[in-house]
């Protein structure tokens, strides 16, 4: 313990973080300490105020401090297509990774029943809803390839076929870099039987 | 970019922590949004407490939140003993791994003429004070084996003869779970001249 017990509770602190643990928390607090005083003052205040003010948008569900996210209220974004993801992180990987300029539909989980999460916890009613408005033309499913996720899927595509909204998922196969060798037996499945032409 | 101004400049905002680049300050903000908004809040007041509370020890100058840090406030340790270190890291590596249960003095920095740490910025004027108090019998100088922590050990063992104290310094060996196949010459070298009869 060093001689100040608020650079104690700091460095305890510090341990909320993900892959953050003591030695790697001493660091941080002697760095910003030393260092970067400026930012970490910076850091407390963007903490506390995300905590008090971000939420959920009231329309994708996805993280945001206005009732309606950024991108929901972006007449640019094409309101045709919507991205259904399980969670923020999710939607945020498409949109750096991908030319994407449609909407996000973030389920905050996926379809679990052992752990309380049903079609209700996962806002199935509000995008029902939305697909009833009759802008949607395209319900992109992106849910994680594993086994609750392809219920969630599954159920996804049933409400779009009830919409009468076409469903579409993201394609499985070999990724970018790998070796055919080393690649697991369902997904090198799912690339044989999915093959195009060239 | 998500859809969340706020949420971006947070994940902006933790990069101030070392080794946290743009995927780890990512990973982080949707962590402590999602499931730890508690830890988030303690630490946003703790990062705020620290950087506007705490300073240097008057004494010893270790970080400290007092004008004097607990260490040097505590009557049950040992006047005696003065280990004299680099950095407040250095201070808790020392506290962490021996049983030392003298006073500290830190130095904030090591003798570097080139950056304009010279004895006043190491504070060594208050180090001879404190020799001069009489209280101190022993200097341990804990710098670091660079050519500028040696350095920085040898004013310090001359300021520790002008008091008439005794000065050591830490011994330098084969570290432990080594192997002397791959231990640099300089270590080996130190190592065999240093041998102990067992």
């Amino acid at each position: 313990m060093s001689g100040s017990p608020l650079l104690n509770e700091l460095i305890e602190a510090l341990r909320c973080l993900p892959g953050v643990g003591a030695k790697t928390a001493q660091r941080m607090a002697f760095h910003v300490l030393e260092r970067d005083r400026g930012g970490a003052s910076r850091l407390a205040d963007k903490l506390a105020a995300a905590v008090e003010r971000i939420g959920n948008s009231k329309r994708c569900r996805t993280f945001s401090e206005e009732a309606v996210c950024t991108l929901c209220a972006n007449p640019a974004r094409d309101a045709q297509l919507l991205c259904v993801v399980e969670t923020p992180v999710d939607q945020l990987a498409i949109e750096q990774a991908t030319g994407f300029r449609g909407h996000y539909f973030v389920l905050l989980g996926r379809l679990s029943p052992l752990d309380g999460l049903g079609p209700r916890e996962l806002g199935l009613d509000l995008l029902a809803a939305r697909l009833a408005e009759g802008q949607v033309r395209e319900l992109i499913v992106a849910t994680n390839p594993t086994v609750e996720g392809e219920a969630t899927a599954h159920m996804l595509s049933q409400l779009a076929r009830q919409a009468g909204v076409r469903a579409t998922r993201l394609a499985h196969g070999v990724p970018l870099g790998g070796e055919l060798e080393f690649i697991d037996r369902g997904t090198l499945a799912h690339a044989f039987g999915g093959r195009l032409s060239i």
